[in-house]
């Protein structure tokens, strides 16, 4: 089992993933021009040992919680949330593992991604339902399209869905990237988190073994089974409050060292202009609360995590309206402040070799995974009629 | 020296708040309809016990930390936001005591206050430089009038301060309100807060003992001392986020058992509108976000309190800085969602007895205390230029 | 026919109205506070003429055009918006009268309206239903319930609605408020809107003869006869934009005579402070788009007016998109302006002698006649899916 | 003098615009990755005789009056925001030799860019002053650097500035392109506004006759030349205003023929979502009411315009104000409406090649111009102070 962390360790994993990050932004800029793999940032976060930083130490890993976890995820997406997103991800493959099968299924999976490095992608979409599963004797057959499959290229493993020909069930399965028959294309290309490798993959008569298959107890269908979209949702939580910290960050130092005052202005220095103060100060209000609810709601599922299979509906309900509650307000925050930081830079910082507008894109991408009014609409059903969300893949 | 309160505690204290809150509830509206001095009100809080709440148990008090005493002021401030201010303010002049001059001055005060019931008041304005202090040999004479002097009327002690005829230094005295020379007028009126007796005092001749005066430390003179108006704030922090609660828990109650759905609308239930639902999940996040800040902040105070004459003006900086970011956000979000509730109930919830309109006002006249634009304007320069919030009465 | 006003003809009823709403200016605090009938005001409204303003000449009126007419509904608002109400509703009722049947029907009220100085009331509200109709012989029998009747006390004649009986059609009345069987109630107490008589009207057993009910073409049956409800809408818009041009002229008032700048400022008078001025550049900026948008409104209504049945289904379309976004603007920055401009006054302006918070009450309650998410609605329909609003008696 | 345009005359001009609009839209995605000068469209604009749009039909050009010259700048901006830039400093530089100069030095200029489809660019900057300008018996040199030089590849003509190397004065000459000593550098690399080559020009010895500089009455001098910030900031107003627009329609678009409805909506098309209606209505209203300003906004000016020498100080103040107030509107609208309407279309919109993101860049970077605070600011001293902006290259 998970134990809460140590505040040394999570002091460790976070200076790790800082001095990571921080070699990252080097070519952060370059890389959002580019898009494509960033196959070295990944073999270096393979190289890290921070691929196993959930893990159970009883299973080789470095035993982290979630919100240590998590917090990497946020450091890691202050100055690159592609990065972010697939590190974040791995992670919440390894938990959909547990959370969809029983230990004598995961037990190796797990073991095996801490000694050998393994990076898991994404093949899952729930609402693209072009992939179709026959069951051909004692074992199956995936065939069909799927898209939206963030950090398949270059992983490992893959959690791959698929619908039942015959039940119309949503099934799903680990498998070996190399899988033959699994092809996954690099036609990933959208204006934000451009380094996510979120294309499209091929499953071409992919045989799935019946032991490959997560259904014991299954998606969704405990109250800890229906953790696994939790943690989803976190993982973009704190991307979104990573990338809005990352772009206050970027912007204040521009506004410290190279922005000049409005002739206007009564401040001899940019940094004084009362307007700027004030904006800055409302951009610092936001994010701390932001952070505060974020923080909550891993705390929540830390403790949901423990409880395990005595997790109650109504326990499950409590930290899905957490973190509904955290993902808006980072949606929210997040846009806002990547947005309005250039009235505080002035025109300059727009200078295209900054590519500061990455962190809004990423952002506006990111942060349509799921529409935030239907987010708030859960949340004010709660309010109003004392109901939780409904579990979904989204909620 | 006041320890951290036991959950337990912080449970009895919350409890037998919010009973007197329900009772308060009964003829909150009447009374903000006549104003004046909640007698029977103040009476019942002296009889409860809780205006020594924040007093040592080693003085006769019942220990509550910071964050208990002021999870009160909120429970307060959610039926009667009058009472929760006179009740908040006669814990901050108990503070005050403790911050400004030394035990052995302070200690009877606060025994008699816990052991006679009393309650304190407040004529402390600095602003309003109208009274003058005069030495007469070993004594001191105040005379001239104070504005906003809330809660001074019906009470039993008095802060007071003055300015000193020839220093012009500020000086405070704690005072019982009996004595000769003191008028408190009841001169209060104003659309909100209407029962807090925040009208003037004249001060003619009174005589008052060196031994009365608050010299050691005196006012803002160390980083605790300079405590004082981040409790004063904390105070308003607590009743801001109380009555943005008490008016989205008087709305849910209409719209869920009076509202009508709009002809227009989708559903069967006002409690099942689309937009109803989303406005509430609006108002949720918000003063979800506003709570953790406020909780924060209230737990940083405990901590620097604790500190005693140790905490460093780093350590005051901190306080500050999250006591200004909680004050921010519960005015904004308190007045948001005090004049957007009424978009879920409909017009009916308009009418002239229900008052429900008394949300926005107290919220819009007590927000008015010290400007937001400054706040953040401090909060900024923190952020840009790393200099924590100035010490004043007001940060 | 009604003409375009001329320019000077404008200006005469504009200072009129002006003279007028400064006199009304005189008591409209008090007035606030007691509510009921403004009878001296209503009486002031008769013998002015302005009655009769937009009663065309031919009839014994003034002849103005409509834009004229609600541009003295929004200078009444400015100072006294339950005036404006009252006498703009009295206008509407003349123009349903125009709208809802033939000339040889309302020739002689509108005749007489003009000569004998007569208010018209509304006891109209189609949401109610609890007012039937029977027909007896060759005439009918109102019996029943009317909620929400503005101006229907002290009124000469009155426009009721009731349900027939065996149709279950709308059934509307131009009645002598002094018919038998007629009781207006003084029953209205919200907190906003005070004087505007709001309250109940009970029917019983009142004679209605044939040629009082407006059959021909009747309520919403035609294009033309459809433009009623948006002369309703126009009336609010221009209530709210002059309550918010209200607030903002009393709050600069109080800025520039009684504020004092806040001790940090670096003004040294509360008109230079850079927040306060921002403010105030922010709520101009607002009132001044609402102030184009509802001109250009009442602008297209006059134009459609002037069709007369020549008045497409898609020209009413165009007036009723114009007048929905006029509404949605002034509902908006109504009530921000309202809410907001004590953020440049200080805390001294909310004392309870200058109900100030009028603005915001008033703007609160009549901006929840119909709820601004369905008009956006509405107006997202039409630029999304090119469909024009559906007639409604809100929309 | 140029008259008010006829009807008919703008439409015309609309037209033409709109064709060319639609030509350029086929590649401004390419363009807008490309970067570099637009060639082919800057030649389409000469042959279209569109450059002479603002041109009196006395020296040869159409006659068209500024709203009817800044309706064709929001028509560009629809689909191509550099070519609107460059196009509308383009008859802001014909403007400026017109207020700055006397007509026997203008009209040949003026007379040969009709009648040679010249293209004026800009080297203006008043705040970088590194350009300075020495006299040399009865000519003079302009040396050094000068920033943000919108249009001047690939122009005929050249506005440029420098300061006077003994007076310090602000010196400004309508120079050939080609002229000896001047290049101007391909550097312009910002991530908005990608073909408006805003870079750098050097100027190396460029001999200026007398009969080049802009003296008489020169820059700012009366309030008729002080109109020319005026004209630049309407150029700013309409191609925000163009770009809002432009994103609304692409998103709409995307909105009814590609988008799904998420799968809690109660809606089988995504244009009939409750939520999705309700944001366009929002952007709606919105954008409404800057388009009203902006109208207004010109209007005024074209009246101002109209004035010539007669204009007074007051005249050009309320033309600042209009200005300020249409810039405001249409900087926030613009920002919210490019950054939200994503909202409406769903993740899938955000696909690379669509580049739908480019609107939010361009508005981001133009946006930053001159800073939206400091333009409240002046409304705000207006509104309070009955202040007048003060007359500067930015108000």
């Amino acid at each position: 089992m998970m134990g809460p962390s140590s505040s040394a360790h999570r002091q460790d994993s976070a200076a790790q993933a800082g001095a990571l990050a921080s070699q990252f932004a080097q070519t952060a800029a370059t890389r959002d021009a580019s898009g494509g793999t960033p196959k070295a940032e990944r073999d270096a976060l393979r190289s890290s040992g921070l691929l196993a930083l959930s893990i159970p130490q009883d299973y080789g890993g470095r035993g982290a919680g979630w919100s240590e976890t998590l917090d990497t995820v946020r450091i890691f997406a202050q100055t690159d949330s592609s990065i972010a997103h697939v590190y974040g991800f791995h992670h919440l493959q390894l938990a959909t593992v547990q959370l969809f099968s029983q230990p004598a299924q995961w037990e190796p999976w797990i073991e095996q991604t801490a000694s050998k490095q393994w990076f898991w992608g994404n093949a899952l979409n729930p609402l693209d339902e072009r992939t179709t599963v026959r069951r051909i004797g004692d074992w199956f057959e995936f065939s069909g399209k799927k898209s939206f499959c963030s950090g398949a290229l270059d992983s490992e493993m893959l959690l791959a869905s698929g619908k039942d020909e015959v039940s119309g069930r949503l099934l799903i399965a680990a498998l070996p990237t190399a899988r033959a028959g699994i092809t996954i294309n690099s036609d990933w290309n959208c204006f934000g988190q451009r380094q996510t490798d979120s294309g499209s993959a091929l499953f071409e008569h992919v045989r799935v073994e019946a032991a490959e298959l997560l259904l014991d107890p299954g998606p969704l269908s405990t109250p800890r089974a229906s953790l696994r979209p939790l943690l989803a949702q976190l993982v973009f939580v704190h991307m979104f409050l990573g990338l809005a910290e990352g772009a206050l960050s970027e912007a204040r130092h521009y506004t410290v060292n190279e922005a000049r005052p409005w002739f206007r202005s009564p401040a001899t220095r940019a940094s004084d202009d009362p307007y700027t103060l004030k904006h800055y100060g409302e951009f610092y209000v936001a994010l701390e609360g932001t952070r505060l609810l974020a923080t909550r709601a891993a705390t929540l599922f830390d403790d949901a995590w423990r409880k395990g299979d005595a997790l109650s509906t109504e326990d499950r309900g409590q930290v899905a309206l957490a973190v509904a509650v955290a993902k808006v307000a980072a949606s929210r925050a997040g846009l806002d402040v990547a947005s309005r930081v250039f009235e505080t830079t002035g025109a300059r910082a727009t200078h295209g070799a900054l590519r500061l507008d990455r962190y809004w894109r990423n952002l506006r991408v990111q942060t349509l995974h799921d529409p935030v009014d239907y987010k708030l609409q859960d949340i004010g059903n709660w309010v109003v009629n004392a109901q939780s969300p409904v579990p979904s893949f989204y909620s």
